[in-house]
């Protein structure tokens, strides 16, 4: 058997991971109704003008400006409406001095017309409409072009697409637009004691949890995951799949990745490509190793649910983004008071989860086979290496599992 | 033309909405593989015991503690291997006095042992290993259930699964549960002037966008979004489509709400339901307009795109979530200095759309048609309707479009 020989640190770890993942490269034409939180690739030219023509920016009555300067509440001024128009309606009548077109919300300026007075500013009686409020030129218009000009770049390489931003690409009459593709993320769980979910176990197997864990993760964080089947920590067996599994962007086994004898997944990264590092100063999942093979990013996951978990969280979390373009994912933290002592092995950073009661954290980490562990938890506290005690009733930061 | 006659406040509609809203009740089973984010809808009972059997929690040596009790650094206790195991195999061989078996983590507890020593506590020379640390009966061992006991309740009716819960639930041998269903939202864009994507704008013609960033929202927020086509605003074809609309969970028109006269949906929904409120003190998206028929929620959303938008977030979001049975949506905010000097219509709620810049936040809104002042921003700010003016330099919380 073969203990670690030196573990590295939380912060050394994620700035290997980072700088050794490159973001993907290959891209795809989708059509807009499916690009919802999908990464931009290239900018995004806006093909026509928004408006594409003068438009009411009111329910009201298109007239000349000038024509209304000496409205007042107590003495309007009288126009004569010579047409109604209903938004996509256009009017064929020229607007003259003294007239007025009652128009919607979005439709095209009438000729002549060159402001809009707001219903809510008028009184019609029959044809004519009392004007009480006067408008400057252009007041309640949306001119041609104002809003995105022909020519100009509307999105630029990199945005994420969300709800305003598909909007603003179906103003423009896109409907196709070139994304970064997912990553797609192997995932191999290894080890004789697992079992997939529907066999029967045999004496001494657990079902397999973290092909599923990983999976969830992967996923929601721009990826796709390619879950293999169950294999042996073997040599041969890891040495075979991993041939396979270099043609997705990032592999991921979990198991075999400790200090036991059988721990082979080192080995076999050695031979084919580097071990980036092997053992980090965390808790649980403390034998996390990370290796590249030609340009593919391996993790080695420990098996033990737990520590898979919080390791997905740690290191495959921001690998997957990173290999998405997307941004570092935005956590969201409360405040809450611990409910108990906390003793946490000094260097090593510790991922704590908890159960949020109020603004109360329990701490319902177990071990780091348990699946309570996980499962009870509404969030983590992330009680860094330096620090070895929290009292109960200290406040701490609650990272939440979402 | 009828203006609106009182509106009011955002908080009283937003009350009006949850209060209306009944939660989904349908159910379905599905994969635990395509349950992320699911709410499950019955309680969930383990039918196995976790972990399945007592077994090694660490890499080592299966030991009879007793043997261990004199054990020291520099005066080890010397046991003789007579097996070794790795996870998932099973000994047959029984751990008497002053003998070991070698355990992988994961493994079955041979019988005879109930301890396992570390192997970072020992060495081995041939048969023979050295043990340098006492251990107590039961260490690094998992027993058999005291992770999960048969029989029970492992999650709850409502729990939303993360990653977390997935991995529990095949943990117990799951693999298919009961969860609501997603609620199914009609979306109806309405109004002459808007045209399909692909087709040729006719003059006056401006693309739908109202569909594509509604259907954003309800696919982010755990609905499925119904997609119609483009109907005239009148009262038959509102009537009509309306009709065919109600097997869904909830109804979004947009566009024809507004107080020119062909807004008719006020008088469609009138006819057929009750409307609950139609005009709200918010800005922009004012003319809002919230029905109910039989016992389905509709929504008659204005038509300007960033109107559409805003109010989307303001009303259609959480009643799509409540629907769904999810908890409100956790917003992110960022503190940040407004740029510049923002006058707000005072008794008006405003939703202020902002782009980042390191800690500064510039205004990017416009006007109600303006794609950009949705496109551009990173989020808004939420003015209350008691707030009339910003400074520029004070500091706002920017809640985070995502």
């Amino acid at each position: 058997m073969k203990p670690f020989r030196s573990l590295i640190s939380l912060e050394k770890a994620l700035e290997i991971v980072r700088s050794a993942v490159k973001p993907i490269e290959r891209t795809e034409l989708i059509p807009i109704k499916e690009a919802l939180g999908r990464v931009l690739s290239e900018d995004t030219m806006a093909k026509m003008d928004v408006p594409p023509f003068d438009r009411a920016a009111m329910d009201g009555y298109a007239v000349r400006a000038e024509d209304t300067y000496d409205a007042k509440d107590f003495d309007p001024k009288i126009l004569r409406e010579i047409d109604v128009i209903h938004a996509g309606e256009i009017s064929d009548k020229i607007v003259h001095k003294g007239e007025c077109i009652q128009v919607s919300t979005g439709c095209k300026m009438p000729s002549g017309s060159d402001a809009v007075v707001m219903v809510e500013s008028t009184e019609q009686v029959g044809a004519e409409v009392k004007i009480f409020k006067p408008v400057h030129p252009k007041e309640s218009v949306s001119s041609m072009g104002e809003d995105i000009a022909a020519g100009s770049i509307i999105l630029k390489e990199g945005d994420v697409l969300n709800p305003s931003k598909i909007g603003a690409l179906a103003a423009l009459g896109i409907q196709k637009i070139r994304v970064y593709e997912k990553p797609r993320v192997a995932i191999i769980p290894t080890g004789e004691e697992i079992a997939e979910l529907g066999c029967k176990l045999r004496e001494g197997q657990v079902y397999d949890v973290n092909s599923y864990t990983l999976s969830s993760i992967v996923e929601e964080n721009g990826g796709i995951p390619v879950n293999f089947e169950i294999i042996p920590d073997t040599y041969e067996d890891l040495g075979s799949v991993i041939k396979d599994a270099l043609k997705y962007d990032l592999v991921a086994f979990s198991g075999g990745s400790s200090v036991g004898e059988r721990d082979v997944l080192r080995d076999v990264i050695q031979d084919l490509g580097d071990v980036l590092f092997h053992g980090v100063q965390i808790k649980p999942g403390k034998p996390t190793l990370c290796g590249i093979v030609g340009d593919k990013i391996i993790f080695g996951i420990p098996g033990y649910p737990t520590s898979c978990l919080s390791n997905a969280y740690r290191f495959l979390l921001p690998a997957v983004r990173r290999l998405a373009r997307l941004p570092p994912r935005i956590e969201v933290i409360v405040k809450a008071k611990i409910s108990r002592r906390i003793v946490s092995a000094l260097g090593r950073s510790q991922f704590l989860t908890v159960k949020l009661e109020g603004d109360v954290a329990h701490p319902v980490f177990k071990e780091s086979g348990a699946i309570t562990s996980m499962a009870d938890a509404d969030g983590y506290v992330d009680i860094p290496a330096n620090v070895d005690l929290i009292e109960a009733g200290d406040e701490v930061d609650v990272i939440l599992l979402r």
